[in-house]
């Protein structure tokens, strides 16, 4: 199924005690629907307050299920701020995590001096004007098969490797609105908060462009790199080999 | 002043006895950076519900006031869901509703089956899609001088005259994101969202285009006319002769 999500309310994605998480919600409405106890997988776990336009995620059922009718009745329970797009069947082997070849990220920005109340949830508010031309530099020198180490929270948790391949680190503006796009065949962990948090402070002339290539060759996290906060990032796409996940509506 | 708000935690614009609203939320924050009790006036009251992209308002000061450092207190102290976007002095005699000589709404509705999660608060949803052509033909029946009393509530209510100019009223399509734009040099009560609910009735092909005419001449209220949620509608924009009211950024 591919989901979309506003992260505001939820502890992220993965369940955990005590939480309200989007793999909970899902999970519980799921039984509800189907009566069936079963785990949602997903391509890749989104952190509190993240957000997904086009997640994709499996699960199993032992029972018959129509599609269509799954999906109306699995929206018509779950909360407005998580929705089911589309819904179909997959191959017995779909594993939308370890099936995924690429995801696209994309985190976005307000930077005029009012930020306006309707995008409140979904922007980082830079009162300042960021400088786009030294932000796109420093993400060209980004782009490409690297270690990413200094952009990643915990580099050596959980990884055997921290090189990966960039292939779109880019930055656009529409008046005040501005994003930045970010796709790999993975990423580590909170890797595009820490890209957007060091194109920020580019963009606010307290980092040169050309450090992006001195804090990558120096593998080490420091104080450099800030995290960005959650609220701007939505996990925009999934890619499969073939059409093996369900494909959603043009965005809305 | 020039104001955004997300009108969905609020009893609309009026100050009521408990309940929180725009004018009340303005209020307690203008006492609150100047130390003085104050009213303010806005341009036209929005309900419950119902949202500005640029409402207008005026206030009277008896102390001096540096009208960017009081922006930037009382943005700093109004939820994020009120925004003050310019403020300016004006002319003593300035009065933002008696001073406008016109006012456009706009109503947003999204139209595919499934509604995106990141705009729930902001739009109607019609899990069909609508006729723009049908609605669009409704629309320029209505634009011109006429009384508008069958899309009023409570038309007889502290009204002199039902009859209004309406200036423009057409509907746009951009994928599943429909907007109907409505301007005049005066609205009735509730009469934008009694002209959505018209025209989303036409769109779903409940009645005929052509009914605008038989409708707007019975001068009667009936059900045939709903009024469409306050979730959809948007103070776009106040016009002023001249240039009295404070000018905004251009639209985030």
């Amino acid at each position: 199924m591919t989901l979309a999500y506003d992260g505001t309310a939820y502890a992220g994605w993965q369940v955990q005690p005590g939480e309200t998480t989007i793999q909970g919600e899902l999970e519980r409405v799921l039984r509800e629907v189907t009566g069936e106890s079963t785990r949602v997988h997903c391509s890749g776990r989104t952190d509190s307050g993240v957000h997904a336009r086009a997640q994709v995620a499996h699960f199993d059922l032992d029972g018959p299920a129509e599609t269509r009718r799954l999906l109306q009745a699995l929206n018509a329970i779950l909360a407005d701020d998580i929705r089911v797009r589309a819904l179909a069947p997959c191959a017995p082997d779909f594993d939308a995590r370890r099936g995924a070849t690429g995801k696209q990220y994309r985190y976005f920005i307000y930077d005029g001096p009012v930020l306006p109340p309707f995008v409140r949830q979904y922007r980082l508010h830079c009162r300042r004007r960021l400088d786009t031309d030294a932000m796109q530099e420093a993400a060209a020198l980004l782009v490409g098969r690297h270690d990413f180490a200094a952009f990643a929270a915990n580099p050596n948790r959980d990884v055997l490797s921290t090189i990966r391949t960039l292939s779109i680190l880019d930055v656009h503006r529409h008046g005040h609105e501005m994003s930045i796009r970010a796709q790999s065949e993975g990423f580590l962990y909170k890797m595009v908060r820490s890209l957007a948090g060091f194109l920020v402070r580019v963009g606010q002339g307290d980092l040169h462009p050309d450090s992006a290539v001195s804090i990558l060759t120096s593998r080490e996290r420091t104080a450099r790199v800030p995290s960005a906060p959650p609220q701007g990032l939505f996990l925009w796409e999934v890619y499969y080999p073939r059409t093996r996940a369900p494909k959603p509506d043009p965005p809305g």
